[in-house]
């Protein structure tokens, strides 16, 4: 019997490893810091949904990657409008495979892209609900990106090219479940009683993803439908925290069985763009996206239905203010390219970085994360710098920016990130007023401000 | 746990089965008696490989079922070549699937054929060392003939239109391994200490076939490399005898393990085109093909790699004569057809057994089987009608046949099958002279004919 | 202006030239004398219209070469439903050609085939109607088999191939209408009052064709939409026998225009499969086809939709006895295969040929040509050697041979052709008696009998 | 005969007609004045190339739509390694066709889009290079989109959507010489002495958008390859001018044949991207790209190779000062759809010009084009409202813009388009100063201003 089969039978874990496969124990352990201090990184939805590319328009708004479940699941009729439309009707999902050339791929200008954004961190969708694995997995026999279309591992090809830049920590999504994968549907049909898919596809995969990869993030998902007990969840992850290669850097998040989001594991992803607008006691992240609907691409999105610019930097702002990460989602096409609206916000996000960075990074919720006052502004501090961030969101057309939430010493000094001369304020209680510079009004310094006050 | 791993573990066995999971047990159950009375069967190769269907012409000479390992894993420059000429670099084997469309298959024109063509029992290829199984089997996702093709099930769909026709009886030939499954792969290379191959492919699609098409042949291949205490044969053949629901009609081959062929279980069919010339002791079968090279369609096949209809007749009667039973191969196209040139030899063949099948059927061989003076005749017996056929394969150009090893009795009838008449003969000791009649060179009797002495 | 132009404007004919574009003058030429001896000629369809290759099985029965029109003209429902079925609504019958790859195609092989069945020409679609050109056309743009599908000279390479056997001769077929090209139609809805198609596309072609391939027969087809003044024939023909480079050796049929077929041209076709069974004033051909309802290959076509080889050899011996040639077709497939069964047909007609080919190339009509007492028998002479053959397609039961047309001197010979000794023979007023010899019923005299009387 | 060959005798024009077939004449019609009031159209590139849409990347900086001829005509290195890499040795050019498939395109979509960009004309490529015309045009048998790919009538679709905008005028690009189709390249090779291609080719096409579509601007290119006298211009303007259904409105450009560019014609648009920076004599365009390198999309393009909203913005500020219009083009893909990158900039073009557009649309230029001190600004005029504008591309960080080309009267009142209140000013000869009002810097005044002498 090989180790799978072991763990599933419950041998795996020596007496003397640090965490037990249980809930108590392995929520015990600490978050590895890098995480909470990166802030920001970049969630990339990639596999064979990157050939339809579509979510059904403004009639589905549907999201890309779940285009087979919408076609041959729920049967939603903008899926199979746009099938019987374009496609024969012997045309199966799988026949999409070839088509997934990713023949303009180049993974040293993804991961220059990455960098260039300011992100921290970047996930890569190792294999999504579809059951294709974008690395070669002995589990998933021509249902691979190196067996069919691009005929590449698309995860080692990444993960190296982002180990080029020291900066970028690597990490991998996982689909727990397949919706069509017959084994899983066989387990499911008896009640989950039978464990033949997690024993010899699911568990084997995150095996091999894990010792070839060595993810420093495990984003799983599509667990929803079974308990962790069946998914093998809480081995796993003991055997992730006491044994593998990354036991002592990995973070994982909370999707790993019916009821455990928002509950258990690591951090907490709760639900899809969760954003509290509220300090959370649990490290959070909200896991969004650039593409209003979808995380896939899709080729018939219109410029209204991506984020702007100055969406984006609010939702970094206000999640980053209450104690989350933001991980924000491109999806690239099949041919392999990020498109260039996406390449722009992207640049744009760098851009911002560059200046106001300071008042993200490694910082931590200050006492209060809304102004009082103005809603347009929220709070970070710096506790080793003793510095705290008043980013605003709003320029006020008089130029005097009103906060309620802050009184500083009278000594202290006020600046704008990017502003070289620090500012006059006065104080008319119970608000002070910032008096902000006049600047030009093609000035880079723009889509969200940053006053530090130290 | 499920049955199949009950099986594997041994359990399977009650105590009061006929059948034991051992060869001594196995080997002693009696063949069912409609096998060794049919005689001529029709062998059917269908799969993925005809597509490409492509031996190598006069280079490879290959049989075009093998296609993907001549490629792939025996790497014949004849294949890389064709594979270069006509494909992309990226194109994979299962990229041929899609154009297995089978457009064109009738099931019920196929039955018809094969009925006419005198046959009692059609194998087909369920699945063959490609792994795509011809049937929706559960284990082999995205890989078989309903999920992609043909989009149909081909095994239910032939089995079905046979079964219209009472006379013929339907078996299933059954690959064991496949060349590049890799979890297959991973038992063998540790030295089939494993059996995640069997337990999760080969014994579920074997239960499969059985339980839903319940075919009265199973014909095992695809053995050779792993004993046969790792395919779980014995296991299974216990069940098949003991519990299926094929148990009392169903015959089986030897290829069930390293070092069965010839030596264990049902019929022998010892090597491809196995034809001793002599008489055996165990029943066996000549499984052979029309095109001379391939059991899968050729296109590239020229009229002279065609056995002609003569050769097929002598195949016919040397191995009825010898004991065996004749599986004759046609491999049919990718889009569903059986080329005009089989259904011309399976149509000559009908003819032919339509004169000449009293000697064939529900025969035994004789206490001779080649006549001692002329090398051309083959003799054998009808034991209930006491009837003994001399088949003779060269008319003598003086219309006298000598035979030299029966001696009929002075009031013994000659008769020449499809002749009205009974024929002259004389004793010219120590041989006998029959008197052929004068037909007109354009008679039906033709390609080899049979003389009956009662 | 160009040459095409100055045809067409009636420019081209010196007064010194021959013949004159005018059918007194043309029809007076005669035809050149290799073509009445060759008397058994290939035929060969191939095109686009092999790739869908399906003429609609029992219920169509249609001919695969009209395949786009009865698609798209006639909207034949089998047509369409066949379409329906396996392509999508947006697939057009260009999109065909780049499946038309002949991969297979080996000129030589053809050659040897054709050579070896006994023909002495063979003609080749350049173009049928549905506008593609089997040749590198310089009016055809992106619809020819240089540019698209095989990328190669498909006319040219059998040229070639065909030139290495001086025994056979090449020739050439030429639509002179296509279904859907908008350059006719225009001058089709005009009542052919322009002749913009002719000028810029057909005549063109047939110079190009005669020029660089040389072709010593055009057989032109296509033709029966318009009058010939419309298409250019007469001028094209008096150019053609006056000064083209195959002006002494090429003959032509008499598809010219509305009402010349069995009038006007070379050699009489009439209609397709024309066969009179009595002699005819004027040199004439029969054009037929090995499957019965096609001339393009039927993927469909089932094995008793094919001639057999006595068919064969009898619609032979009635042609050539009542004057004409048999121009037998075969239909390539796309991807360059002569199917077996049809190597077969040819490989029995060239072994039939073999023997009885005196009895046929070189003859003239004899005086009677279906005998008055047995209707299976028909005569040919050669008035050279004076000997008179009587072929017979059934051979007597008795062996005895009546015939009521020919009286032997008393010191003639009668020979069966393949047997070394000649025949007894004995007058029974009005009839006589021929005595056939006793043979083996394998003998390779078969499937029809030639007697010479000398 | 037909009109088509009547015109290239030169029997067209009446006595009576307004304008002779010869520059002279064709040179003295005046410009309808729309033109000349609209300032800023949208250029759309669109046809096979869209397909492979590929332009080298970083190495080969090529317009996509120049594939074909990169390809197989310069051979440049980029586009034959790519066709290698990524297609068979057999695929030609027009095997992208059937990729054509437009099957996302929604003409309504495309035409609200445009007109929300603020441009008042549109020009189509009907017909580019490669011949394939984008209409069902009777002279491009099977290389068009009714035929093959769409499967639609592109041009007639757009034409039809964008007659619903009364505020749109829809012009056709057209380009005269085709690389590869052989009767052009038989004209060519002779000198072009003969004028097939012109009488059955490109005059048939130019009568059929004219009267199908009636465009209003007509784009004439891909003329330098042959003088103006092959292509029959004059002869065409003058029909244009005189009898056409859009002769009274209709515009041309001035690629007529070799030498005619920045010579005869309507307005010149001289060579691509031509932008003087001065004034010039005689109304130009300024066609140009948002992909600095394409006119047809390159899915290769990456962020920096789009120009920015501010790059644009000062285009047409330029442009628009020297008295050019600017035909901004986009390049849409094989799908149907105009990238979001694109719709972004049009968006951005539409949002500065509804602030703007007042500085822009109906004038002309001033005394001074570019300001004798301050080189980012340029000056406009409207005579009707005896305005002045005076265009800033860049904020002076003092907030005060000094300008040394104009002295305004003293009671002249400067105002800031899209600010509410005059501002301030004062002399300090020999310039003036401009007093900018404090404006928040998320002001939607952005990109470019425009200041308002009056």
């Amino acid at each position: 019997m090989d180790v799978v089969k072991l763990l599933l039978l419950g041998f795996c874990c020596l007496a003397s490893a640090q965490y037990e496969p249980n809930w108590d124990s392995l929520d015990a352990r600490p978050l590895p810091a890098w995480y909470d201090q990166a802030k920001f990184g970049i969630f990339i939805h990639w596999g064979v949904f990157s050939v339809p590319s579509y979510g059904g328009g403004e009639t589905g708004k549907g999201a890309s990657e779940w285009f087979w479940w919408d076609w041959k699941g729920a049967k939603e009729s903008w899926a199979v409008d746009f099938m019987e439309r374009n496609y024969l009707a012997t045309f199966t999902y799988p026949d999409f495979a070839p088509q997934f050339k990713a023949e303009l791929f180049s993974p040293g200008d993804w991961a220059q892209t990455i960098m260039d954004s300011g992100a921290k961190y970047v996930v890569l969708t190792s294999k999504h609900h579809e059951g294709w694995t974008n690395w070669p997995s002995n589990t998933s026999w021509n249902w691979n990106a190196m067996a069919e279309g691009p005929h590449m591992d698309l995860v080692g090809s990444l993960a190296q090219a982002i180990s080029a830049y020291p900066a970028l920590r690597f990490g991998l999504y996982f689909s727990q479940f397949e919706w069509f994968n017959p084994v899983y549907l066989a387990d499911k049909a008896g009640g989950f009683k039978t464990q033949n898919y997690v024993a010899e596809v699911s568990m084997r995969q995150m095996y091999e993803i894990v010792e070839q990869y060595k993810p420093q993030v495990v984003w799983s998902d599509g667990d929803w439908e079974a308990p962790y007990t069946y998914w093998n969840s809480t081995e796993f992850l003991a055997w992730l925290y006491n044994e593998s290669p990354v036991k002592d850097e990995v973070v994982v998040n909370d999707r790993w069985g019916q009821g455990c989001a928002c509950h258990h594991g690591g951090y907490y992803t709760c639900s899809d763009r969760y954003d509290p607008h509220t300090l959370q006691k649990h490290k959070w992240e909200n896991a969004m996206t650039i593409d209003k609907y979808s995380w896939g691409f899709r080729r018939e999105a219109t410029i209204d239905q991506y984020l702007s610019i100055e969406e984006l930097v609010s939702e970094l702002v206000v999640t980053v203010s209450c104690g989350g990460n933001m991980l924000m989602n491109v999806g690239p096409t099949h041919d392999g390219r990020i498109a260039p609206i996406l390449q722009e916000r992207l640049e744009q996000m760098g851009a911002w970085l560059k200046i106001n960075g300071e008042a993200i990074y490694n910082t931590t919720p200050w006492t209060y994360q809304n102004d009082s006052v103005n809603a347009n502004v929220w709070y970070t501090e710096n506790k080793e710098t003793m510095s705290v961030y008043a980013l605003f969101l709003k320029w006020p057309t008089n130029y005097n920016l009103e906060l309620g939430s802050i009184y500083p010493a009278p000594n202290s000094t006020v600046t704008l990130l990017g502003y070289p001369t620090p500012l006059k304020w006065e104080v008319t209680s119970p608000t002070i007023l910032v008096k902000l510079p006049s600047l030009p009004l093609d000035s880079t310094l723009q889509w969200g401000w940053a006053l530090k006050f130290h």
